[in-house]
């Protein structure tokens, strides 16, 4: 599908043994921490990875993740993941992705990126701070499907949840996929037993830290593309700050 | 250092880059996360993986874990992990691992796992239970220090968790390696921001399962091997039930 190969990377990834959930399938969550690996390991090989970004006092924060699969692996298969910078968007640098199984593709990913400015904490323009390499514009694997993703206004679900020490990551706050794994605490056990999640729009609006109280919320919201969908928001319950908004997409299992 | 090649299993773990804590090393307990991955994969290719004992009304439950490491590996780091089934003692069948990075030896594991019966819901031995193929005595990579992991009596810093859908795995409980996660919660921040965990001796001693409220509880014990050591406990409130009790070895970062 995307010809420049200088600037693609193809990563394999066998499923773990700890990945798969009780029906044997894992979480859409695996693949997203997937993308992330193969993400870092690219952003590095092409010379503005987290080091290099430290280097001019900035870090990358992930903006939005829009994924779309059609099937979840098992324990013992593998997945090869394939991924390119689509271009810079004014403040947002893109990075698309292909998920293939042994038989095929399986899945399709895009995301934007912000490239922070440690001392202002506000994003400078990835086309400055990547000035370094061209990154040309490319085609992408699936495109965001609206704007913004829609706010929650009132969720018929919740769960309280405390965010532990274990979320945190390299970035000092709470790791991007653990937010969408905190996002379906909320979801009722009735529906996460006989439904698959099959697809995420997630924006990430602030920064969360361990010891966070964080309150997930979830509601059905207008079936699209022939499947049921939901919206869903964290938020921070000391000053009641959105951390994501997520709409996501379901298939009876 | 194992001979019985027919019987070894070697397989290689990328560090991914959700792995590394914000001192940019893994936690010891995505070694955990590898050595449960590998023993999943030898058991299964030799013929008495989940779904064979699933066969016999048989699952396995991972009983005591002893590991210990002189280094903690980091993103874009590889290890290498050998392990072989060393031998069945009454009612627990043993399995060991030596640790690799790209520059040697790294770490050595010991495990004692129990062949449970559905049913009676009690071990059944797993000489029988695994008759189809004989497992010899072969050499450990490292003992268990103690006949079993010492009760912390009193915890001197605790911490108050829900088990999350999220750490349930594939068996429908708690997955064991969150148990490790959840024990390190109570550790004081001051003591993990400086230290570093480079070993553990746990004994999974009763499941938990998604929405038990837990306690995290632990405790200076006596310096062991020149390094300080904790002891730790992970309870259920609802029943008082202790699901581990865990022992640390720590050395400054």
């Amino acid at each position: 599908m995307t010809t420049n190969l200088e600037l693609t990377l193809e990563h394999g990834y066998n499923i773990r043994s700890y990945e798969p959930r009780m029906d044997g399938h894992v979480s859409i969550a695996s693949l997203c921490n997937q993308l992330q690996d193969i993400a870092s390991r690219h952003a590095d090989s092409l010379g503005f990875g987290f080091h290099d970004l430290e280097e001019s006092g900035h870090f990358w924060i992930l903006a939005r993740l829009h994924i779309m699969v059609n099937r979840l692996p098992r324990f013992g298969e593998r997945t090869s993941i394939r991924t390119w910078p689509s271009g810079n968007e004014r403040l947002v640098a893109l990075r698309d992705f292909l998920i293939h199984d042994a038989d095929g593709l399986i899945g399709q990913a895009t995301t934007s990126w912000v490239t922070m400015n440690k001392q202002t904490h506000r994003p400078d323009k990835p086309d400055q701070v990547l000035n370094r390499r061209f990154i040309p514009d490319r085609e992408h694997a699936i495109v965001f499907p609206t704007k913004s993703v829609t706010r929650l206004k009132q969720g018929d679900y919740t769960a309280d949840l405390t965010a532990r020490r274990a979320d945190i990551d390299i970035n000092g706050h709470v790791n991007n996929v653990k937010h969408v794994e905190l996002c379906f605490e909320a979801v009722p056990p009735e529906w996460a037993d006989d439904h698959r999640c099959r697809g995420l729009d997630i924006q990430f609006r602030a920064e969360a830290f361990a010891g966070d109280k964080l309150r997930a919320a979830c509601a059905l919201s207008e079936p699209d593309a022939d499947m049921d969908t939901m919206l869903h928001s964290l938020t921070r319950v000391s000053d009641d700050k959105e951390i994501v908004r997520m709409r996501s997409w379901w298939r009876k299992a």
